[in-house]
């Protein structure tokens, strides 16, 4: 599970409740170095436990969360991105949460995959020749990407049941008593109504356009190589 | 938001995201110390950024996560106890997710209160004087609980309601894009049936026992007190 700085916690930590809760799962939170690294938003910071050089070859998983300012610098980190591509051509799943798909995509290992990403940002998948598909979860052969932030937990399931068996998945399931019960139903544009959903997209709008220069310049240097 | 050791980083991530998203949230994350804590299950440590005695007298919200080894741990420290119930006192909310519940309990801080915790700790809250009530998310006057780990997310909806308004609370579900759909139907011990139920129960059947244990001595001293 690779760590950066502005990660979203949650994005990580929704999807790592259950595998680490696997019983046989060795989990790496990997990074350049093991200095703590600051999430997004508020003042949680995470320790990674293996440095890129530390992280074993050959994953079962290799995966990579969201975060908004903090995936722009690792779309432009020739360091991240070798990592990545070196590593995802080897792991068994390649996955994402939220904006991380675009990280993975900008590593090369989205080209002519069906992928996800957060609502706001899955239209530019194809900057990085991933095929925007439907779903809280998308599965394109060893590629499995979730939507924004919270879909980690469905996410979670999903790669528990693929990795373990569809019992292990009902156990963790259980165990962490994952039966939604949203107070509220805003959870997605439409469900949201335009004026949330334009409210926000407004608060969005810099960031987004940062987050497109990037992958513009991504798709470039692949169609380069 | 207390953090201790073995407290699972779910717990209090998910509530963080939510929390943490409001515009005006100043968050600490408390400990005796700010040496990192490491989470359970897994390798995930995380940093406090506050010690109690730097944490602020009169708090907004009080919270603390759940989990299953640390909780037995704090529910019989003092220090840890002193500092909750002080808090708790002058809290505009005091609030729980999972076995964070008995925590808040051994504190003295639910006495007559209706409350929830993980479902297979739940009928331990009379030990501390709390009444078990239904509901993923349960509210009495200014005392908050969420049932098992991933109650997390619906209980950080409804504090970011009561602290910011249904409209933050709606803009923080959509940026989360919290639409749940999950991939099995297996969250409480009625929809995975008796087979995984038992599997489970059997698995956590001597860490109830010592939570147990934790319970019954907490709940003498509250009533010598």
């Amino acid at each position: 599970m690779l760590l950066y700085p502005g990660f979203a916690a949650l994005d990580l930590v929704g999807p790592h409740q259950f595998i680490a809760g696997l019983m046989e799962a060795d989990v790496h939170l990997v990074w350049k170095n093991k200095d703590p690294i600051a999430t997004g938003p508020g003042n949680l910071s995470i320790l990674p436990t293996a440095t890129f050089e530390e992280c074993p070859a050959d994953l079962d998983l290799l995966f990579v969360p969201g975060g908004l300012e903090g995936t722009i610098a690792v779309m432009r980190d020739d360091k991240v991105l070798s990592f990545l591509s070196e590593r995802g051509a080897h792991a068994k799943h390649v996955t994402s949460v939220c904006t991380g798909s675009l990280v993975l995509g900008a590593a090369g290992l989205l080209r002519g995959y069906r992928a996800t990403s957060h609502w706001a940002f899955k239209d530019l998948l194809p900057l990085l020749d991933a095929i925007p598909a439907r779903g809280r979860v998308v599965e394109d052969r060893n590629r499995i990407t979730g939507a924004g932030v919270t879909s980690g937990i469905d996410f979670g399931l999903t790669v528990s049941a693929r990795m373990s068996g569809v019992e292990a998945a009902e156990m963790l399931q259980l165990l962490n008593e994952y039966d939604p019960d949203p107070p509220f139903d805003a959870g997605t544009p439409r469900k949201a109504g335009p004026q949330i959903t334009s409210q926000l997209t407004n608060l969005l709008a810099p960031g987004i356009a940062n987050v497109r220069a990037a992958a513009v310049a991504a798709g470039q240097r692949l169609n380069k190589s």
